[in-house]
């Protein structure tokens, strides 16, 4: 009875971060360090170098592409080239959806004239029937404006969600979220007042000229939805204004299946010598929309998260923890891969320090945003003076990222996310301009350097 | 005599800037105008399309040339519209340089085989003949390494400057200045040793596979000089080490005009209400190099600046001291300009309490650079929490701009230079990818709201 009452003690203490040690201040060799680890990752990084192979030799990768398979293996391959202690994969079934054949959308109106529209299906969107839908159009500025709308006069037409970008926030995710309902929950919101189908003001950061639609995932909804440019956005209102009788023909022809698609999360490992079985996680997604390169969203991310395990190995440095590259699977759709890795550290007894996620661009690192108790927070921010004033200058409380959120949630886990300069994320997120020629060879490595930085410093001094 | 004296007095009173005066530490009330500030520059700027027009109606407009008298006349044009209180030029007589035929070098090696180079003639270079200057070479890291290699080993070759830029500066500046002195006097330090010609690794930022010369000024010298692309230097280091004997055919087909060319200083004015014979300065540098179209350097400096006004004037704000845009003549190769301007001020009496200059590029902004007393710097400093994190995170003891220099040298004026994320400035600076589709709108909008917070800072609090 003692020995199994020892044996609980010993999985619950297992089970549990180690508590907080008295560790030394930081000190000369921990500047030594950061400068050692940002000078290995700029004058020998190699994930701009691995991100455009990705890019040019793979390319878009939604989950259920055969683009996906190949990243999968990619990635792994890459790990396996740098030798990482160990490199694996985990299973993971995803939602399955595909676009088809290109959607397409246009206005008729006897009084402002007949144009097509510049648009993108938004993931997970319903099919429309092959000839498309043709309704009259109503204008809101977000779902909330629906209930006041009403049944009437919503009935049997195609809602406009017109909701601008904020230009007054300095972050554009501010402006994204804010922006945002639209394309989240639009659909699914309208579908109960028997709206046909939802078109979008496309959730971008670019001025009022630019064409370029971005697409993104929404709630399930019966109801076809898409976005349109700011552009075609612009001359819609345009148009509204001229003739509220206008029509908008939409055609949709993408799929959704019912069985869920097989992929993986794809890990490398840099063994602890002092807790190898509790994790430093370090991560990105792999999986992309299935338009542009998914350079930025977010190659970007894994090869930085590659880059962080490949410096600490050169340098030399041998972590007490064990720091684990974790490229997810399906983020954009789903989040299966993020959901089944905190699943399974559940069913293996994995203990993690902290995860830190890079999912807002490979620009130039601004801080961290950190999800955590506040001594963690305060202990994280003493770091600060480490960092060059280019690069990390604030600790946010608060932060994290969408594949981490599981471990954050199930074991409260202290979840980062890396913050770069976001002016132009939101410009490209999600479309076909998000290519590797928009990421810049320092600026991505400033980024990974940071992350390696804050993982050594993490691995050095705990939590 | 007493009257005469009293003039005097007065005199000198009014050529000095005002003591430092009690005021009141900032307050709601500046937060609240420093937001009202940023709203109006990001949701309301003009400064973007204002850069689209000068960029793609006028483009390069190096001293002398007719782009450079249209951008004048464009730039006043500009301001006059905004009705600014008052516009006008000053006269300036800058040096006159052009490149004339396009530039050309190329290797010859029977071991190493025949190729080109991806060159630009340096500014204020000396023309080859027409049929060039063919020459062996000696590479060597930059001119510090003249000495030591010695005439006789130097006399009639062409030397190749390869010092390239350390990667792991964190600001790009720092590489600039590190590696730029085979450019800035290399052919001038070179040719007591009899050398002909002088080649350099052109100074750039950018990866390794990259093609793009970059051009720019150099102490005056009978030894043509040009730059060449990362890339081409990379090969040319290759062949020299298959092949020490392999021989450079350069050509240059420049002119020097002895005579300097008229050009002007561009000036708009708000007129301020308590001091206005006293001067706040905001500027950028009209003239740029004669390839790409002069976007980042230093276009958006210039568009920055007028936005300060137009913004200032469209809240309602009444200055003061007199606010002033300077988009100064011919900062690339001769400083005219700036000279000119500290002279008239010197003649006229002009008092300024500061200057500030945008010349780093339009990218997103992370802090100041201020050459000025501790006191002032230190005052500066106090109104850092007024900006956003994701803007200005610091003032930096030292800075300021080429063009305001002579202010600060002349006047012990305090200067101040916007610093931005650095990263992408050195990948196209003086090149012919220095064009507008580099800016990003809001990152130009950015550096202009906070150049305009700091303005309206300076004139409520004084330095």
């Amino acid at each position: 009875m003692r020995l199994l009452f020892l044996y609980f003690i010993l999985i619950i203490v297992s089970c549990q971060p180690m508590p907080p040690q008295p560790s030394p201040p930081i000190s000369k060799v921990d500047s030594a360090m950061v400068k050692q680890i940002f000078d290995e990752v700029l004058v020998n990084g190699q994930a701009y170098d691995q991100l455009r192979d990705l890019c040019f030799n793979i390319g878009p990768r939604l989950s259920g592409s055969e683009n996906m398979v190949k990243a999968v293996d990619w990635s792994k391959k890459v790990m396996e080239d740098l030798e990482f202690d160990r490199v694996f994969t985990q299973d993971v079934l995803a939602p399955h959806w595909v676009r088809g054949k290109k959607e397409s959308a246009s206005v008729r109106s006897k009084i402002a004239g007949n144009f097509d529209l510049s648009v993108l299906a938004n993931g997970n969107s319903a099919a429309t029937p092959k000839k498309g839908i043709t309704a009259s159009v109503v204008q809101l500025d977000s779902p909330k404006d629906l209930e006041a709308a009403g049944e009437a006069k919503l009935k049997g037409k195609i809602v406009y969600f017109s909701r601008p970008f904020n230009q007054t926030f300095i972050h554009t995710g501010r402006m994204y979220g804010d922006a945002g309902a639209g394309r989240f929950n639009g659909a699914a919101s309208a579908e109960k007042y028997g709206v046909v189908g939802v078109v979008i003001r496309t959730l971008s950061s670019a001025p009022n000229n630019d064409d370029t639609p971005h697409t993104g995932n929404g709630a399930a909804s019966a109801v076809p939805t898409l976005s349109m440019s700011v552009k075609s956005a612009l001359a819609l209102e345009k148009a509204l204004e001229k003739d509220q009788n206008l029509t908008i023909t939409m055609t949709i022809n993408s799929r959704h299946f019912d069985e869920k698609t097989p992929t993986h999360n794809v890990i490398g490992e840099l063994k602890g010598s002092e807790f190898p079985d509790q994790y430093i996680v370090v991560g990105g997604h792999l999986d992309s929309w299935d338009v542009g390169q998914g350079a930025h969203d977010d190659g970007t991310g894994c090869v930085q998260s590659i880059e962080v395990l490949r410096a600490l190995k050169a340098i030399g440095y041998k972590p007490r923890y064990t720091i684990r590259a974790v490229l997810f699977a399906n983020e954009e759709n789903g989040l299966a891969g993020g959901e089944r890795y905190a699943e399974l550290a559940k069913e293996n007894n994995e203990v993690h320090l902290a995860a830190i996620e890079s999912d807002g661009g490979g620009f130039t690192p601004r801080g961290f945003g950190m999800t955590a108790g506040i001594d963690s927070l305060m202990k994280v921010r003493s770091w600060l003076p480490l960092f060059n004033k280019n690069t990390i200058t604030y600790i946010n409380n608060g932060g994290g990222g969408a594949d981490i959120g599981p471990l954050g949630r199930e074991f409260n886990t202290p979840t980062i996310g890396l913050v770069v300069d976001s002016q132009r994320y939101f410009d490209i997120h999600h479309t076909d301009e998000d290519t590797f020629d928009k990421v810049n060879k320092r600026e991505l490595h400033l980024g990974a350097a940071s992350m390696a930085s804050l993982v050594y410093l993490l691995d050095k001094h705990g939590l």
